[in-house]
């Protein structure tokens, strides 16, 4: 093993690419107008927001750029799709399963007070969403679908998610706050009526985030005030942060095949490390492959506690995610390993391996010795 | 007049002070774990957002630094501030005047649908609340009140705002994100139960803003999802903006006397230029002096339409801002001059001029050459 520290929690918390660094660098000195100014310097912002909003859009495959909303981040992207339908709509039915992210599950429940009512969908031993036999209510419908899951790197099928929001003449709503970039997704094929996007999580600035509304959708601003955004988000725009969001999305539009190669040779080289070195281990959610995204695995190292092995991990020099990459104080278990069925002494003891941009593949081997050293550590503790 | 351009739009977005570049560029290189994680890059950026979080909360004059909790920016500090209170008392009753910020109105409307009603505070001819003979709802109530205005750099007494909250037995809103910094406050001389602040304001950067909040006030979160900010503002941590607003909250605290005399100086040498060669034009708002914000002049010019001048000005090389600082569709004149009794076509003339961090009073001569050269160059297009 190096002396080298190994950064695992990429979904948590990565690198910006380098481009997005020198793009940002730019707006750390000189004026920061708004893009709301009548000056040369306000138009001027103007243009670099509207350059980021055409490149995001680009990536996501969205013809209609003006759709493209820039919020502070994933989670007041996915709350304001939620919550501005549930706005518009005033009533109806949401279609979602047991294992979703807390940012999801509150702006349901937000809705659930006001007399919306909400379905689960099922999930098979993968975390892969059932749409099959699922109750549709006759009400107005919101399908909510995540494109990968946070805590089991499921890849979903937007495609079967779509032909259920047809069916139950309801509007399809694909969160890829986890798996944009890192799983192939365009907005046109999918039919999607609203996108949730996270800047940070596709190696651009914490801060950034976004939320693409198909023409027509029902929908309302969640925050509300200046004239920001078309009207669909006030406040004074973050424009270093929605700039290094668009650089980074170019990159992705560029060289996306290359990385996501890299990710997927680092996913298996550490995978099969950890299969082959530490025993009573176990993936969960999807093997290998399409089903599951590149950039992400989930092991349980049975009989020990995740957040204990996370600790000892990091002692030996691997930052990984103990647990649920996020979890509600109520949560003892991460839900998603309830939904799958997992043991609950799997559930206790789930590790989340996180890839980044310029994860290095080489390192793999040495990430996943210093697994089999952190288990050997911790289990000698629980033994001496 | 030089050839060097002069920005005077500093409220709608300026320069950053050099120590929060500096600081903020740290954050462009390297991981940006995330404080949740629990390994030691996680545990480093936890050290980090709670320096800052004391660095802000010192800046305010709170003793308790617990109450701060970080958001995307003035607009969601104000909106998190009053639909959080709504959400905790369910009904009430709100205090606010009839020219308050779009993003206060449109919080306030919103629990006008659910039940909520409000009390118009009236303002004098400077725009400074009237509290006196205000009517008082026997409901739970919330007084808001700006500490600077947007549009009139309006200094309010706080004192007078917080005898009348006591009175009505109604929670006290400060909503500091104008006049944080330029005007003398402290938190808990000020009674304030709440507390919102502007990063960007401030010389920090984009994207941060703050909520302060008294223990025991009712108040519930307005994003929900993963458990950041104690379950107080879900959603990433934007830290590297985080720092660089405590960065920028120390600068206030250290050299806060210097910024307020630099700019109330531009302010004196603006102010009496303009009024000394530019005929027909007014100041609105107050004097200068202590109840006008050092950073901010409102002033008229007679026939002329605020945004054509503002056009002819940015020829000139002077950036400021024609009409209000925050408007929404609907509004053709700011309301603050509706408010104040202003002439409809005084109204129509306003433009604002708001100095920064930065600001060179030795330029402001030269300013007020660029606004007769603009006021002449409008008047003779409209006479030939």
């Amino acid at each position: 093993m190096s002396s080298e520290r190994i950064y695992l929690d990429h979904a948590a918390g990565g690198v910006l690419f380098p481009s997005v660094q020198r793009e940002m660098l730019r707006y750390l000195v000189g004026v920061h107008a708004s893009p709301g100014g009548g000056h040369r310097e306000g138009r001027e912002a103007r243009e670099e927001l509207e350059r980021a909003r055409e490149r995001v859009a680009s990536f996501l495959g969205a013809k209609d750029t003006e759709g493209l909303v820039f919020m502070s981040g994933g989670t007041e992207a996915i709350q304001s799709a939620i919550r501005g339908w549930g706005e518009a709509v005033q009533n109806g039915t949401i279609y979602l399963s047991e294992m979703e992210h807390p940012a999801v599950e509150s702006a349901v429940r937000a809705l659930g007070k006001k007399g919306f009512t909400w379905v689960r969908v099922p999930v098979d031993g993968e975390g892969r969403l059932q749409w099959g036999e699922l109750r549709i209510e006759k009400e107005k419908g919101l399908v909510y679908v995540h494109l990968a899951h946070h805590d089991l790197g499921t890849v979903q099928n937007i495609a079967d998610a779509r032909k259920f929001a047809e069916k139950a003449g309801a509007k399809l709503f694909v969160d890829a706050t986890h798996g944009a970039g890192w799983v192939s997704f365009e907005v046109e094929k999918s039919g999607a009526d609203l996108v949730a996007l996270s800047g940070h999580r596709l190696g651009g600035p914490k801060g950034s985030g976004a939320l693409w509304i198909r023409s027509g959708t029902p929908w309302a601003p969640l925050l509300e005030g200046g004239r920001q955004e078309m009207d669909r988000r006030a406040g004074t725009e973050n424009l270093p942060a929605i700039v290094g969001f668009g650089v980074a999305a170019e990159e992705w539009k560029k060289k996306g095949d290359d990385f996501r190669k890299d990710a997927a040779r680092s996913q298996k080289e550490l995978a099969e490390g950890i299969l082959k070195k530490v025993p009573n281990t176990k993936l969960h959610g999807p093997e290998l492959g399409l089903r599951r995204s590149p950039n992400h695995l989930a092991f349980s190292f049975a009989g020990l506690e995740a957040e204990s092995l996370a600790l000892v991990l990091d002692r030996v020099g691997l930052a990984v995610r103990g647990g649920s990459g996020c979890v509600t104080r109520e949560m003892k278990i991460p839900p998603a390993m309830r939904a799958i069925g997992a043991k609950p002494e799997e559930a206790r003891a789930l590790i989340l391996f996180t890839i980044g941009i310029g994860t290095e593949s080489k390192l793999m081997a040495d990430a996943a010795d210093r697994v089999v050293e952190g288990v050997k550590r911790l289990q000698q503790a629980l033994e001496a």
